[in-house]
């Protein structure tokens, strides 16, 4: 594909001098029509060129016969005629200088081969002129900044966007238009809005790396069906975190029909759900499992202050309601941590019954005496040391009198502490609310959201915070590639793993049981055989591995069982004879794993051994390549972490050289894409002091 | 407290004759005032009697001075004067022949010692005079459907409630004052609204027995913080599922802080918060999360209607929004069956490029041809099998005209089908929303929550059926009672456990290592050894236990040790000996136990040994007694379930032999409520036929 365009290359997408409509339409409700209409209606500047074979005038506007026509070329193309017509007519404008095209037209690689071909076609287009193409098969986009909506959505019927924050694109047009209005419907703002349809060229990684750039873009907010290419997608993530914009993602597809109907919806790789999962909690995305927890948390971030503590102190006039929210803090991860005993002294006394620990409640008694609230929220703020605080003020804010009482004490409160987050949750009309909103409140009536809005936006400031983390450790400079179309026995697969920095259990390979004894000699009793050989991937399902040998007897015994059972089990298979390793007792079994993910590449899995991973399914996955802080994490967050942590009187175990051995296989694994299928290190032991991998086994390609 | 008065006796608490407001107020905003004013507003037509020391006219009604000036005893006294007085008023009314009271003041049992003592007054005049006491420390009440709102709540400022389906009780005010809003702003009609407040008598049980039984209330919803009567709470729930009314619950204080701070907001004792958990569970209870989660359901459910399949169709014009409806379904564990064949083909003879399997999609199509809908929405209907349809048509019904002909669109699909599920998901005016309504469909702007709301319908459309399941077995015959206060050794408890129907294992207890060897021999080897003694609960702490001995010399070896272990760890302990008992191999560990709750009582427990119990937390509660249908659900529900069924080839084990003995362990710990602390049958082993346990333990009271 060549060098991919920059994120400023969007530009004459979002910001064209002048564009032209092909396909225009005098009826405002067609499809070639709409987008005059819109452009008209959202007083877009620049020259507005209607194009059909009929010319004429079309909504008030000269309209030309061709492209030809036109006095120069359009800086942005907008297509809306059947697909057979449309290859020509971008290419040509293209060629003319016509820097982005948005294609409405379906009838491409959704449809049938013909339009496959017509596809790739505008793939190359692209590629060769570095015309920036949307769609085919969209539904558009706007630029409230300067009037600019392109677009065939009914949705602007009902309103237009107003100018703010928020940058989106989706994947899909109608679940796309369904998010513009809800979002306008919550008075939210928005800077652009695209629909990237069939992704022919300009695809959601675009898009967000552009809002990364954009200065009046705040907050990102994608709807993602599936992704082609991981670098620009990562890449573009990377750099929104960089520029410290949160960036809030619905991903789809997460169960088996609903990813069936992904595919049959889009052409994209929709790649395991687990692993889209771990890719955006290594980037730092918000993640919204519906479109209300997604705008909540699109709307909080709007506010623009990410807590870098998850310490949440609440105040409440209902004890029923600052209890509810301490349960949602706890499921949401937020710590209601108690306030400071002087603090606690000085608010009992002001009001003896008050529960002044967090949450603090001011009961009824706050109906008398608003000032209450000043002296409750001043102190949470001041000596709470939370990153934000919630309150709940019920309906007080719904009527005028009280509503405007309760603000002029919250706003005493607040004066001394700038930049902090302060949500309230709250009822009251719209009108109220805005008024709240323009004090610096963030507003929720459901005290269970505001909560979860406050967790998504502590989150977003601990991952700016730590940014990217510790960087993935060099690959040794030692580190042989892994043999792509070799068949790799394990004592080969360990032997690689070794110079990639995963400690590997000393081993012999001995030919003989006279060979086994000697090496098993060397060792140290007791040890284990494993039969040896290229052919055998899995030991012990052909009785191919002996345990827990105490002397030279029971090695050749077991030497020339596993010999014969091989044998007879395998009679096709090269026989190197068999392994001998120390017999390793103690300590935890564990699996390190790498998958190639279709659309994430290099996968790496971690999860405790046995039940852990084959039945509870207590994995845990990161996209390669990985440093320390991300290792760490994947072994604190698996359920069976304390068994690594000394539950149950078992001793402290190697943490620190089992991330070590993560890090390190996560590098070498991304050294080797392509290389490989698959990667097993099971079991990988970690023990008291170090950690050993006693198998391996490497799928190549 | 004597026999508890029938639900019917709450009559006069919400259709009184005749009401008289102690304390009343002629400004209608305080306490005293705001009924007085809500009674009039709301066209209550009984006599209203204001009374007030100062006498004269109040709000335009002639005041009493005195309850004993009263022309006779009203229905319903409302009280709002200091706590000082409350006890001797509520008295003198009551035994005049007033039938209910409900107290406003505050200054009881949660303020101090005093409080408490007129409180616990409160108790006995009701259960003296038979006069049914709300509060005190609440809000007051209404019934929306005769005008009847002797409240304080300031909600009522905003709009009255409109009659309708829903029951609404909450132990607290303020957040009660808040769903009320909430329910009202959402056009859902309510039946009454109570809040229950210290519930010095009625309290959250009777209102939702009251609800069960009111005919009008056809949807009961709760805030709960926590309850003080296990039975009447549960016979309320089993009431209302008898009826077929679903109850929608919050019950909050689930954290730990959340559960301090509900302690300390009510005098409630909270439960355990699993516990809880369990018994909603069991009665069929919406447990909802969130505030919002709560009144999806209810609106959901004032529809009526409750499918008995949790089969799923869905039909969208977007296919981004099927497979995120696709991916709420399976997180709410509803199934996306695929159509059947025949259903698909006539769908694809129709639209060649539609998606036919379930979602069906008629793509952009639709717009341009509406009678897509009718057709595909009345295959989903007439060949899916679905208990509901939950339909995509985002902004259209915004328009009037598309909204309009999308109706009609609808209206033909559905004629065939009435009393079927309908779920819309779109985008509208609150207006044509209501119309929508009004033609029988529920509406939801947010796919997601549409589908969370099925799912809750179809949960209570299969316990509405189901019922309580199959009974509790009959206590066996001969069932020995714990010995409350006696120290009762392995061997005691475990034959209790026998005469309660809970196989264990045989195993003789030897005094002396001959006795021990000739036992062994009896038994078979191998045997495993156990100290026997009433004083030492936990054997293998003190090295009191030996496994797998092959004969009699291990034997006697055994017992030597464990002796002079026990007498040298446990000096002062009575030692009987050991038990011998055959070593049982395979199988699988589990643990049966049970703990007496607080709130509930006796609730069993059951989880699968070892790291699954005390590591995972892998463990599920029922509250005793209960029958063989919750013992299934039970073991299905734990993670480790597969370990029982025949994951990673183990042999199936013998569930119906588990399920019989957790059955019979609840119905036997029910019968000893009060005997004992707990109950541990760990471990116990469930094998390819049978189960046995191993060992058990009973902590008596």
């Amino acid at each position: 594909m060549g060098l991919r365009p920059s994120p400023e290359s969007l530009r004459s997408l979002f910001w064209p001098r002048s564009v032209a409509v092909l396909g225009a339409s005098n009826d405002p409700s067609r499809i070639g029509g709409r987008p005059i209409r819109y452009l008209k209606e959202g007083g877009f500047r620049g020259p507005i060129w209607p194009i059909n074979v009929k010319g004429g005038t079309i909504q008030g506007l000269p309209a030309f016969k061709t492209i030809d026509e036109l006095p120069e070329a359009p800086e942005c193309l907008i297509v809306a005629v059947p697909a057979a017509a449309v290859c020509d007519a971008v290419e040509a404008a293209a060629r003319r200088g016509t820097r982005a095209a948005v294609i409405f037209s379906a009838g491409f690689a959704e449809a049938d081969d013909q339009g496959r071909i017509w596809q790739d076609r505008l793939v190359a287009i692209a590629a060769e002129t570095g015309c920036r193409v949307v769609g085919p098969n969209c539904l558009g986009l706007f630029n409230s900044r300067h009037g600019y909506a392109p677009t065939f959505t009914a949705s602007l019927d009902h309103g237009y966007p107003k100018a703010g924050a928020v940058g989106m694109v989706s994947q899909s047009g109608a679940y796309g238009s369904h998010l513009f209005v809800l979002t306008r419907d919550r008075n939210i703002g928005m800077s652009c809005w695209l629909t990237t349809g069939n992704e022919s060229d300009v695809d959601v990684a675009d898009t967000i790396a552009y809002f990364a750039d954009d200065p009046d873009t705040k907050v990102i907010a994608a709807y993602v069906e599936g992704i082609k290419d991981r670098d620009r997608f990562l890449g573009a993530l990377e750099r929104a975190r960089a520029a410290k914009k949160p960036v809030v993602m619905m991903k789809v597809g997460r169960s088996a029909v609903g990813a069936a109907a992904a595919v049959s919806h889009t052409a994209s790789l929709a790649g395991s759900d687990v692993v889209y999962d771990a890719a955006l909690k290594q980037l730092g995305v918000h993640r919204a499992e519906t479109t209300e927890e997604m705008l909540d948390v699109v709307y909080a971030a709007t506010r623009g202050i990410f807590p870098e503590t998850n310490r949440l102190g609440i105040v409440t006039i209902s004890g029923g309601a600052g209890v509810l929210m301490a349960d949602a803090a706890e499921r949401h991860g937020l710590d209601v941590a108690p306030m400071p005993d002087a603090a606690q002294a000085r608010l009992k006394a002001i009001l003896p019954f008050a529960a002044v620990r967090n949450p603090v409640d001011t009961t009824a008694q706050f109906f008398n005496d608003m000032s209450l609230v000043t002296e409750f929220t001043r102190t949470l703020l001041g000596d709470g040391g939370y990153g934000a605080i919630a309150a709940f003020v019920t309906a007080i804010p719904r009527n005028r009198e009280t509503g405007g009482r309760l603000k002029d004490a919250l706003a005493k409160a607040t004066a001394d502490f700038p930049g902090r987050l302060l949500v309230l949750c709250m009822l009251a009309t719209s009108e109220m609310t805005r008024e709240y909103e323009a004090a610096g409140y963030l507003c929720f009536e459901d005290p269970s959201r505001a909560v979860m809005a406050i967790a998504a936006l502590s989150r977003f400031g601990r991952s700016f915070a730590r940014g990217a983390g510790s960087p993935p450790p060099a690959l040794p400079a030692g580190a042989k590639p892994i043999p792509a179309g070799a068949a790799l026995g394990e004592a080969e697969a360990k032997a690689l793993l070794a110079t990639a920095g995963v400690p590997v259990a000393a081993e012999k390979l001995a030919r003989t049981s006279d060979e086994a004894a000697t090496a098993a000699a060397s060792l140290g009793y007791p040890v284990v055989l494993k039969v040896a050989s290229p052919d055998i991937l899995h030991k012990t399902e052909i009785g191919g591995v002996r345990l827990d040998l105490a002397d030279a007897a029971a090695v050749r015994t077991a030497f020339a069982e596993i010999v014969a059972q091989a044998r007879k089990e395998r009679p096709t298979a090269r026989l190197d004879g068999c392994l001998v390793a120390p017999m390793i007792k103690g300590g935890a079994e564990t699996i390190l794993g790498v998958i190639h993910d279709a659309a994430f590449g290099p996968v790496v899995m971690f999860g405790l051994g046995g039940i852990f991973a084959e039945v509870l399914k207590d994995v845990t996955f990161r996209i390669a390549p990985f440093g320390l802080d991300e290792a760490r994490a994947m072994i604190r967050e698996v359920k069976g972490f304390p068994l690594l942590d000394g539950a149950r009187s078992r001793p402290k175990l190697d943490q620190e050289a089992l991330a070590t051995a993560l890090a390190a296989l996560s590098v070498y694994a991304a050294a080797n894409a392509g290389r490989f299928r698959s990667i097993d290190v099971n079991p990988f032991i970690v023990l008291e002091r170090g950690a050993v991998a006693v198998d391996a086994l490497i799928e190549t390609t």
